[in-house]
């Protein structure tokens, strides 16, 4: 038996950064809710948040929330995820999970919608949304696999501090007021000085001096193309840049493929828009892409240093298809399938 | 007959960003300048300039006023190099050219000391001074081609905006005050507005689509190694960063590398800084190059998605090491040359 429209939905970590970006997308979506029931950690119990211009008080996140949920959207970091969705999935919810807590897990789909929508349908009560930057990457190359087999990656990011949530995005306007008025500033939630500044540093260096988040590039594009041995070789690196992610990526192809046939199937590709006429300064950046919900791609051209090669510049709102979203877009596919199943 | 110690040194463009880096140079290398002869355009004739703590008052760039120089250092644009250089030498300088003008000529060498000293040897009274961007790559691609040569480079560029001059760097401090401060905001200097943002646009698009910028990668780098054949994929972005750029660089070999060696021939190299302890959060940056003669390498790691492989982060500050210092260098080889034929 599956739910019924309209559904129960509960947001997990709903005052946060992303939890905010799903409550909007939700609504402007028109994801069919008929219940919401925002939920944070005591600190935020109480604290309002709106759905459209409905307000709801947040309420605490405990196994007993999850009852009587049809799904729920979780943003609440790896270890909140870790401990609440299992017990949500007993009272029989359906969660869709935007920390790393269960991405890699074999039992666990990790869906870009665009990409492998089919994986939705082998879950057994979470799915995993992926890393920001995987999932703008995976959009990029999905229609250009299909042409022309991707051989090998490069990809240099240029992550904004959204990706390190309102905090990030603080500190980032606190160290350049201080810096504009020569007052000392100081560094902690970024791993160095992010104001006026690269740093080739997000999250935890864990395997071969590579950073978790350039990992996620590797493991999570190979888990979603069901590529298990896809060559991707990443670097990761916070700008800064209050919202949108932009990559510099380089493909090698078996198959040749010309820039005018990328740009015309990534044209058709859903969820892509292409940005590409440079001589008119038309190409994707982050101040374009931010409030949106598509993957920007330009710059497309041919690389001659190998047979069949192409690099690309790919932007998308680091918040919405990076995470809030590809989440709501995967609880549409969730809908369209319950509801296709009662028809 | 070669010139001798002290020279008449002109700086041809004084008052510029790399201008006034060069004086400062001279000055901290105690390259032996006799007479200063600092040069500007009308604008600009009549404005003080510093060597040290003398003062000097600049003088109109024409072609009479280098006589009885010995060495030009200039940066004043490609088209008045193209006017005036060549006077220069009519009158007997040899000149260090900061522009593109003559880059790509066959008679004039394009030299990185660290690289490619040996070229000096064969001006014909013009020596160019690569691009900022290749100069820190050639400096940290150079000991690794020797041990294992390089089959093929993909960099992607992060470029501070000190590489359009004061004015480039202007236009970022006003762009981010006025967005600070809600207000409206001009762009003039960059192609795009440049603050909390990353622009892939920089220099005319003139190649398939890639920048000036990005094949001054390509082609500068290969006439610097003598390998006009050498495979280089350039993107070359603008990022809000005031000084220093960084360049994340992924190289495959036809040898054998490990990161252990390559941290060891970096370490040896002169002009190269290894800082490559991320887990103490030790990588280079553009706060930590700004001033600096050196080129910064770090985060050096194996890239498994080929057979040889590695991938580094590489930071210089471009008004120094990519600019100013790299043509004061040129003229102490000249000097020693010099030098060595009198004794």
């Amino acid at each position: 038996m599956h739910p019924s429209r309209p559904y129960t939905v509960a947001v997990l970590g709903a005052t946060g950064a992303v939890g905010r970006e799903m409550l909007k997308v939700l609504d402007e979506h028109r994801f069919p809710v008929g219940e919401l029931v925002p939920l944070a950690s005591e600190r935020s119990v109480g604290e309002e948040v709106l759905l459209g211009n409905r307000p709801f008080r947040c309420k605490l996140a405990e196994p007993d929330a999850f009852e009587g949920v049809d799904i729920v959207l979780a943003s609440a970091g790896g270890s909140v995820s870790r401990k609440l969705l299992p017990e949500a999935v007993k009272r029989g919810a359906v969660c869709i999970d935007n920390s790393s807590a269960f991405r890699m897990d074999v039992d666990v789909p990790l869906v870009v919608p665009e990409v492998n929508p089919e994986a939705v349908a082998v879950h057994k009560g979470i799915i995993a949304n992926p890393n920001c930057s995987t999932i703008q990457m995976v959009v990029a190359l999905k229609p250009l696999h299909d042409e022309a087999q991707i051989k090998r990656v490069v990809v240099s990011t240029y992550q904004s501090v959204s990706g390190a949530g309102k905090k990030g995005m603080d500190e980032l306007s606190k160290q350049t007021v201080a810096l504009l008025n020569f007052r000392p500033y100081d560094v902690e939630v970024h791993s160095a000085r992010i104001a006026f500044n690269c740093v080739p540093h997000i999250g935890p260096f864990i395997e071969d001096d590579y950073t978790q988040e350039e990992l996620k590039l590797v493991y999570e594009t190979r888990k979603i193309f069901g590529e298990p041995e896809m060559r991707v070789n990443p670097t990761a690196v916070r700008v800064p840049v209050f919202a949108g992610h932009s990559e510099s990526i380089n493909i090698e192809f078996e198959k040749p493929i010309t820039p005018g046939r990328a740009r015309e199937l990534l044209g058709e590709f859903p969820g892509v828009v292409v940005v590409d006429k440079p001589h008119e300064k038309q190409y994707p950046m982050a101040i374009d892409a931010a409030e949106r919900d598509e993957v920007f791609v330009g710059r497309i051209r041919k690389d001659r240093s190998v047979d069949h090669g192409l690099s690309l510049w790919c932007v998308a709102d680091n918040l919405r298809k990076g995470a809030a979203t590809n989440a709501v877009q995967i609880a549409k596919l969730l809908d369209a399938w319950w509801h296709a199943a009662q028809a």
